[in-house]
Order: C-alpha cells, then sequence, then structure tokens
C-alpha cells in the first residue's frame, strides 16, 4: 500500500465528518420541521372518533417491513457477489439507505406534506423514504467498487433531491401513476448510475479484473439478495397503491410476471451460455426483472396473462442485455457498470414505463368499473381521456431520463472532486481500502485437528 | 469432462426448449382461462358495499408472505448443504418453484375454481400454488444432485397434477381436513420423490460420495435455510385455515411443536452420535419435523400440551431416521434420498395423518362449541360422527400413499426417457455440469496482502 | 484431543439427559396448565358476538413473526462471527431459544395469565415469550464460545425464572413503562451475562485467541443477523404496545433512531479504526444500539428528532465502548465479553431506560391528549404526577440491575458445577467439542478440475 500519510489521513477524516455533518444537519431540520401526523400523534389520532383498526398502520406496515428487507438485504447482499468486496456492498448499502432514509424523509415531506410549516411523518413517509433509498441503491450498482464511501454519501445526498423532485412532477404535476416505481425508481435510478458512471470512466480498470468476479460462496450470499428480492417484490409494488383490490391485484400481477422472468432467464441463460451452462449473474439479477417491468402497470388491469407475458419479455431482454450489450457498453460508450443495472433496472423499467402507456391507453370504463376512480382518477373524473392519459404517460419517462441524465452529470462532477476518497483504479472492487479485513481461511487449517504436524513445510 | 460435443450441444438446447414449451403452454392457458377473482379485480371488488378491508389480503398476506419465503429461502437454502451444489440447489429451486406456481395456478384452479370457463385467482390460489411448489421442493430433495433441470421440469409438470388431483380427492370428495398438508404435501411430496428416487437408482453412485458432504460454510448456509423454515411454519400451517381462533390456534400448536421437536432432536443428536457430539444433518432437518406432524391436527383442539408431545415425537423419529433408517433405505430397499426426505416429511407426514386421525375422532361439541362448523363442518352439520371424520382421515392417508406411489413411478419412467440431461454416477452432487463455476477461494489468497511473497514454494 | 473416554461418556449424556429432563418437565406442567385463551379456543372465541377481524391475532402477527425472525435469525447469525463457531452460535442459539420459549411460556404465565388454576396463551403470550429469549441470547452472548450446552439450559432455566420476576415487579408493581425492555430485556439480558461472565473469568483464554476473531465469511453471515436485527427492530418495539397511533409511533421512532446510530457508528468506527479504516464489529453491532435505547421511550412522544439524537448518541457511546472500554473490563474488570454485549445492551439499555425517565418526566396532558391514557395510564387516571412515573421508571432500572447482578452471580455458580460440560480454556470459541465438524475446503480443490495434476508439490 504505497499511500502516503497526508492521504491516510484525509481518508481518515473524510467520512466520519461527512457522516457527522450530515446527521446533524438532517438533525437539526427534523427539529425544526418534523412532526408525528394524524396516525402517529397520541393527541391527534383521538380527534374524531375511528377505531384503532381503522390506523394506516395495519394496512401497510406488512409490506413497508418487506419492502425494508429488499433494501437493506436485498440490495445489499445481491451485490455481495463480488469476491473481496462483500464487506463494502452490504456495509455501504446500510450506511447509504440510513442516511437516504432521513434525508429523503425531509425532501420528501417537503414536496408532499408540508403543512403549516412542518413535515408530517408516518407510514406512507416510510415507505416513500425506502422507495428513494431503492433507487440510489441502483446508482450505486452502476459504480459499485470504484468509489469511497464518502462520495457515495454525497451521491446520495444530490440524488434524493433530484428523485424527490422528479417524482413530484411525475405524480403531482403530470398524473403519472408509477405505484412500483418503474419510471421513478428503477429508470431514474439506472440511468443516474449509469450516467455518473460516464462521467467518472476509469480507463485503468482491467487493473482490477481479477478482483471483478465472484467466488463459490459470494455468489450465494448473492443468491440471498435475490431471493429476498424476488420474494418480497409484489410487496414492493403494492405497498403504496389503494387499498383492497388494488393492493391484492398489484401484488398477483407482480407474482405472475416474476414467475415468467424466472423461466426466461433460465432459458435464455442456457441457450447463450458455453455448453449450455447457466450463469449465476444472469439467474441472480435478469430473474427480477418481472419485478422491474410490471413496477407502473402492476396496480392496473393487466390481466395474468399480461403479467406472464411482460415478466417474459423482461427477463429474455435483461439475460440477453448481460451477455451481448455490457461488454458493449463498456467498450463503446465508456460506461462501467458493475451490477448491470442497465439490464436489471434500465431496460426493464423503460419497458415498464412504456407497458404502463399501453396499459393506461387501454383503460376503459367497462374493465375497471367503479375501481377506475383509484387506479386512473383523472379518467374516472373525465379530466383526460384514457389515451391523454397514456401521453402523460409518456411524457413522464421522458421527463425521468432527463432528470436521470443530467442528475448522473452533475453526480459525477461532485465525486470527481479531487480531495475526495476515490479509489485508485488498480484497487477497485477490494474491501481492505475502506474495511479491517481479517484473513480469509480460518486458522483452523493448521490449528488443532493438525497440531501434530509442526512445520512440515519448513 | 469426456463429452461428446453432441451430447454438450444436445444439453444447450433441451433446457431452454422445455422453458420456453412450459412457459408458452401456461402463458396460453392463462390468456383463455385465468381471470381476476372479486378480491381482485377493480370492477368485481367494487359491486355490492364492503370495506377495503374486508378484502381478503389484508387476512391472508402477511402468512402468505412467510410462505413464499419458506418456499424459496427456506427450502433453497436447506438444500445448499452439500458442498459443491449450491448454485443448483438454490437455482434449480428458484426454477422449478416459478414454473409450479405457475402450472398448479391452472390445475388448482380446473378443480377448485373453474366457473363459466374461468379460473378466478388471487389471495387464496396464491397460496395453495405455493404449497403444491412445497410439494415438488420435497420430491426433489430425494433427488437432489441427481438428475438435470430439464428432468426436474418434467418432474414437475407430472407431479403438480397429480398432487392437485390428489389434494381434490381428500378435501372435496372425501372431507378429510389438511389444513398444513401432512398428508396433501408432506406424505405426498416425500413418497413420490422416493419412489421416484427408487426408479432411478444409481448403482455407481458411490463415485461420487466425495462431493456427497457438506463443507464448514455450506452447513451456515443450509441453516439460513432452517431456520426461515423453523420460524415461518406456524405461517405455514395456518395460511389456509379458518379465520380468526383457526389461524390463531393453528399457529400457536405449531409453535410448540416445533420448540419440542427442536429440543428432541438436540437430546437424540448427542445421543447417539460419536463421543455425544452434535450433528448439523439432525438440527437442520429433524428439528423442523414438528411443523410437518402437526400439518394436520394443529387447526384441531390439539391442545398446547398435544403439541409439545407430538413435536417431541417427531423430532425423535426423524432423528433416529437420519440416523438408522436411511443407511438401510439405500442399502437394503435401493432408495437414495439426498435430504432424508423421508425423515423430515415423510416419517413426520404419515405420524400427522395419524394424529389427525385420532384428534378428529376426539372431537366433539363441547370442545369446539360454535367453532366446530369451521373445523369439521361435517360434524357440525351432522352428517358424519367423529368417528366417522376419523376413518376420512384415515382413507386419506392410504388414499395419498396409493397416489404418491403410482406417481413416483410413473415420474421415475419419464425421468429414464434416454434423451434427457441425467448427470452420469460419478458426477452428481455437481454444480459444473450445469453451471459456470468461478472457482472457490479469491485470488487475493495469492494477492495484494502478500504481493511481496512471490513463489515461496518455487 | 486429550479426553479420558470417562469424559466422553458423560458429555455424551450430559446434553441429552438435560433435554430430556426439561423437555419432559415442561410438557407435564403444560398438560396440567396451559390452556388456549379467549382468541385461539374455538368454543370460547365464539362466546360473545365479535368479528373475526377482532381477533387480536391480525394485528400483531407481523410483528410477532418480525420478532421470531430477529431472535433465530437475527441473534443466531450475529454471533456467527467467530470463524469456527457458527455451528454452535446458530445451533445453540436454536436450542437455547426453544426451551426458553415453553419454559417462559410458563414463567410469565404464573405471573400474568394465571386464572383458576389455568395459564392461558395466545398471541401476546408468544411474543412475551420471545422477548425473553432475547434476554437469554444476550447473557449468552456475554459468554459465548466459553460455555457448553448444557450449562447455557442451565443458565436459561434460571434466567427465565428472574426475567420474569423483575418484568412482573416492574410492570405489574412499579407501573413502570418499558415496551421494548430496554430494562427488562436489554440492561437485564447484558448484566446478567456481563456478572455470569465475571464469575466464570477463564484466566487462559488467551490459549484460544487464535479463534476468537473472524474471517471473511463469517463477518459476512454475522451481517446476516445484523441486517435483519435492525430492519425488523421497529417491530420488536412495538409489538407490545397499544394498538393504533401507539404501534405505529414506537414503528416510527425506532426506524429513526436505528437510522442515526447506523450513521454515528460508521463515523466513529472510521474516526478510531487504524487509517481510517471501518471495523465490522462495530458495524455489525453499534449500528443496532439505536433499537436498544429507543426501547422504553419509543411508545412515548419522544419526537422524530429525539429518535434521531438518541440514536445517534447510542451508536456513539456503542462504538467507543467497543474500542476502548470492552479491552478494559476484560483486562481491569475481568469480564470476558464475548460479543461486547455492554457495548450493544449494557450501555444502550441503561441510556434507554435513562431516556425513559426524561421522556416521561416531560408527558403532558397537551402532549398525549387522550393517548396518555394508554401510554401512561397512571398519569392520566390522576394517581402519578409525570414527576412520579418518571421516578418510578429511574427506580426500575435500579431493580433491574439488582435482579441481573444477583441473577448473574448464581448463575455463574451454578454453571461452575464441576461435573457440568465446560470447555477447556484452550478450545474455546470451538465447535469441535460439540459438533461433528466437516473439512472447511471442499474436495473439488482438489477434484475435478485439477485431477490430473497429482501431487505437485510432492
Amino acid at each position: 500500500m504505497a499511500e502516503t500519510p497526508r492521504r491516510a489521513a484525509g481518508r481518515r477524516l473524510q467520512l466520519p465528518l461527512l457522516c457527522l455533518l450530515l446527521q446533524g444537519a438532517t438533525a437539526i431540520l427534523f427539529a425544526v420541521f418534523v412532526r408525528y401526523n394524524r396516525e402517529t400523534d397520541a393527541a391527534l389520532w383521538h380527534w374524531g372518533n375511528h377505531s384503532n383498526a381503522d390506523n394506516e398502520f395495519y394496512f401497510r406496515y406488512p409490506s413497508f417491513q418487506d419492502v425494508h428487507a429488499m433494501i437493506f438485504v436485498g440490495f445489499g447482499f445481491l451485490m455481495a457477489f463480488l469476491q473481496r468486496y462483500g464487506f463494502s456492498s452490504v456495509g455501504f448499502t446500510f450506511l447509504l439507505a440510513a442516511f437516504a432514509l432521513q434525508w429523503s424523509t425531509l425532501v420528501q415531506g417537503f414536496f408532499y406534506s408540508f403543512h403549516g410549516g412542518h413535515i408530517y411523518v408516518g407510514m406512507e413517509s416510510m415507505i416513500n423514504a425506502d422507495f428513494c433509498a431503492g433507487a440510489v441503491l441502483i446508482s450505486f450498482g452502476a459504480i459499485l467498487g470504484k468509489t469511497g464511501p464518502a462520495q457515495l454519501l454525497l451521491m446520495a445526498l444530490l440524488e434524493v433531491v433530484l428523485f424527490g423532485l422528479n417524482e413530484f412532477v411525475l405524480l403531482s404535476l403530470l398524473g403519472v401513476k408509477d405505484a412500483g416505481g418503474s419510471m421513478t425508481i428503477h429508470t431514474f435510478g439506472a440511468y443516474f448510475g449509469l450516467v455518473l458512471s460516464w462521467v467518472l470512466y476509469k480507463p485503468q480498470l482491467e487493473k482490477s479484473k481479477h478482483h471483478q468476479g465472484s467466488v463459490y460462496h459470494s455468489d450465494l450470499f448473492a443468491m440471498i439478495g435475490t431471493i429476498f428480492l424476488w420474494i418480497f417484490w409484489p410487496s414492493f409494488n403494492s405497498a403504496p397503491t389503494t387499498l383492497g383490490n388494488g393492493q391484492h391485484r398489484t401484488v398477483l400481477n407482480t407474482y405472475y410476471s416474476l414467475t415468467a422472468s424466472t423461466l426466461s432467464t433460465f432459458a435464455l441463460s442456457a441457450l447463450v451460455g458455453q455448453d449450455g451452462r447457466l450463469d449465476m449473474v444472469h439467474v441472480q439479477n435478469a430473474a427480477l426483472a418481472g419485478g422491474v417491468v410490471v413496477g407502473t402497470s402492476a396496480e392496473m388491469m393487466l390481466t395474468p396473462f399480461g403479467a406472464l407475458a411482460a415478466g417474459f419479455l423482461a427477463g429474455t431482454v435483461s439475460t440477453l442485455g448481460y451477455k451481448f450489450f455490457t461488454p458493449i457498453l463498456e467498450s463503446k460508450i465508456k460506461v462501467q457498470d458493475t451490477c448491470g443495472v442497465h439490464n436489471l433496472h434500465g431496460m426493464p423499467g423503460v419497458l415498464g414505463a412504456l407497458l404502463g402507456v399501453l396499459v393506461a391507453g387501454l383503460a376503459t370504463h367497462e374493465a375497471y368499473g367503479d375501481g377506475l376512480e383509484s387506479v386512473f382518477p383523472l379518467i374516472a373524473e373525465g379530466q383526460r381521456s384514457a389515451m391523454s392519459q397514456a401521453i402523460h404517460q409518456l411524457f413522464g419517462l421522458f421527463v425521468t431520463l432527463i432528470f436521470a441524465s443530467v442528475g448522473g452529470c452533475l453526480g459525477g462532477l461532485l465525486l470527481k472532486l479531487p480531495f475526495l476518497d476515490s479509489p485508485p483504479d488498480s484497487q477497485c472492487y477490494e474491501d481492505q481500502i475502506y474495511w479491517e479485513v481479517p484473513g480469509e481461511h480460518e486458522d483452523l487449517a493448521q490449528g488443532p485437528l493438525r497440531a501434530e504436524e509442526p512445520d512440515t513445510q519448513a
């Protein structure tokens, strides 16, 4: 480690100072602005006359907990596939998401629940904060292994603001529907991260190539992430939808879409693999594309067949993307995409947005009945035709791509600030720069069982 | 790998074609038959006058999610105990269960919710589909490591149909109670798999013996599966029971039964172990037998003591089975049972069915009060005596054993089709045939930390 | 292994006999005393006129399942950080907690739900039993690696009784509020374990030092525990609180407190680490202190800012404790604290109790409105002033410390009984004494891929 003492001292202070500064700032803003909402406040809740069973808590908390598990277990372990970057994958996910939850509570609070000088928080704001953390972690996936924790916190600081702004434009100004975030979370997070990775392009990254792969057990740790994301994705897409049939239908559509993306991923992975062998990268990632692709349309009357078809398409596109497009992305377009977020979140997110355009455009009063009010309120109230809603959905995708691209550029410039703790090209994908790392194999290999063979090599 | 190019080409196409064919077929059947039910359809839900809080979703979804975690996390990782078969254990579980969810939606739909030419789906059909996937994975456990993915998909294709048929005979025709599936899931899945394994008997399997054990970390991965199965088993048994006291009591009984099977497993494992040492195989598996053994009776008035006694017995029988019976099963009866499903699902399933016979036979109007209607509707309505219900339960076990045995034979013949991708006896329990497998140890072992020690051995 | 045959034979019998004895005793006590309560009994539930949707099950079961996951997955894997003690960490957690659930059902039942000669059980008793198991596992953390399973069962036998007694004194006699157990669970469990560890002081423990650290993958297994504890902690603190706003607010406060302890842990860990490197021990443990510190006050009107401040403080104190205090605790006070429970549960628990004193003392009718009745019933009914409640809270902490210390002494004396299976000082933190342990690396390392390189070293 040919590191100067000054560099080490700088690193020693950079992360702690930034953590303390950000935590101090959010704490002050919390003190000034954040208050319990009607559902969480002891006094407010008892005004009026409602049963405890009516508290939003009982309708959303189980879904929220599943989302929470996806953010911290799912994303964290999914990214732990790298052989020597598990501490950072799980640990920085933990740090980034914890900060993003606080910061997005404030940012989204200003946009959505700012009344009389205060932001009111409860279950819905917690779900939205976790969603925003999801977008930040998607971007993290694109630059995984190539940035330090202080850089990542700065990225989150910027991205949370732009995420909130983009979401506000889509949901509140344009009246776009996007419950599971095909646009606001997946498309935004992916292209923000990809553009940022493009700005941070590391020409000498092949010096770290020997650490860029997985080992046997790191692939199994990653499968923990995959499986938790897969099983809980129905909760993700349905967490913010309208109660009753809305949540129920969203869950059902997502469930079937994921089964289809799993089947198409296995099919395509074996088809394009060497000697028909399956590739863990595909199974870990592309099998999840079925959750992304119905993010916009799962709450709509997509039909169970529609869910299967969408999932099948997403798994196919995603697997082919890993095999054929990611190498081109790096060599020709100079975008180094560590986790392949373009394949898992980018393309399926855009497809999901387009699927939303289609399904919204096909909405009829017959198909939705009195449920139209909750899925497409503007159509139900006669303010928009289905075609107009479809066009607004399409425009929402366009806006998201703009916000993500401009944001990724800004983020890249921010992270290139010279004093930041960026790892050198030859030490990427490597925990040791940021973590105390124990040996890989336990002493036991030369321990008790072999205690009677003293230094046979010597 | 002395493999001919033709064999490799065949393998390359077998799995993809089968996945695409099956997915195409289920997609078409979904398009023709599957529709949202009243609880998931936007229009249907708003007919009549019910509160969103009444939607089945809020009563079953948390339990469903626990079941979903058991199927994909629990079974997947439990089977990852083999040192070099973790990718296949987790990956094929993923593939098989994803297909089984679609296929059993159709099969069970034709049996239970086929009205006016359509199958109606919602939370209950999702729970039932996951249950059916559970039975398929139990059978997978018996033949783990000895079959290829295309074979497994064909097994699922057959088993899902027979599972649905057997369950329909028991629950609908015979009026048998079996909420947690001691018979329909565990007994059926185990004996189907065991008979299938008997048909597929591999006489040269000792050539793969060096891969049949675990390594230290693979045993810890397996414990992830065990613990998730253990904690969520109360949700499994209670997911389809009647609301209110029914779900609540089922959870309670299962919870206590599992604590007792855990204690008896540790007791027996140490008692029969070499030098009193505990065996991970017992802890990973037999400790779960308490969940299996109350699958039929947990919704009944088993009493908390009854739950403890049942769990204790199941843990004991299961542990002794691993120690003494599994070797005999292989050497004398020529059934190679990789995961010991006979000990975890077979014997405890049969015991659970018999316990159901006993507890049903003891049912009285006094003990169940007005709750008799929901637990034993035929007794409550005077159509059956408790004794008659008990006899029906016993007959249900008999029917299940017939269906499982005949099904396992058929399955075995199907999987012996010569063109299928069966691994040779010397390469069982080995990921490398089906997966791209990275190296076991990271380059770091000879990496940065030791970079300055060039080839000291040389 | 210089073990006499007699010692091995003793070990072979000790654990099985104790398991069977304890299981037999609890089973008999269950038969005599334990009955379904109104919510779980088929007959009782149908007396009166209530909807199935009113069953306690639907309000508490999702939270219970999260708590259950924390106990078995969270604690089990968190303690699996040791390189060669993963089987014992996960396995003994499993055994101890399973026994504690049964035993505390009886002990707590006698204190809280003993009517007409029977103990009535349901969701609340299950949550309380899991909480008690949590306290036992905290104590286990202090002596991890230094005791055998029979010793641990005896510890649980004693600790469960004292836990129940202490909790009864606090909650029922003193009217103390402590929903998430800063005092009753964390402070009690930590100091019970620490005093016990002090009594069991092992002067020659440095002989086992080479096994006391982690390896790369054992640290990742431990992170599974950490993350599951972290995400589900809001459910832990809220599981027993009053319905409606009570559970909702408790969740919200715990959620924010944990984000702040995570940020302060990363800040402090990097600040005090060598070259600014982060330490996995801190991230695995201190990041959770935010959950402990609001255990008493999270159900109160702590305010979101208060939650952040509390979490920040707890993460800071805990990280500094690991860095600076644990070594002193061992060298000067002769307390060997394997998992650092003093830093994660002891100090944050005491801080949490004091925070509860403060927040209770600040309670006003204005802030709580009609919700005062459910949070501080004695204040609402005019039996106590806020100041008096605060003093009672403080006295509760004092009582807890007394119970824990005296209990830990008694426990230590009990575990020192000479015939018990204590590991020798030189074989601590070592699975092999109690488990059949497979090799660490799979045969594959010298297997197929390298089959053609015979013994190149020789």
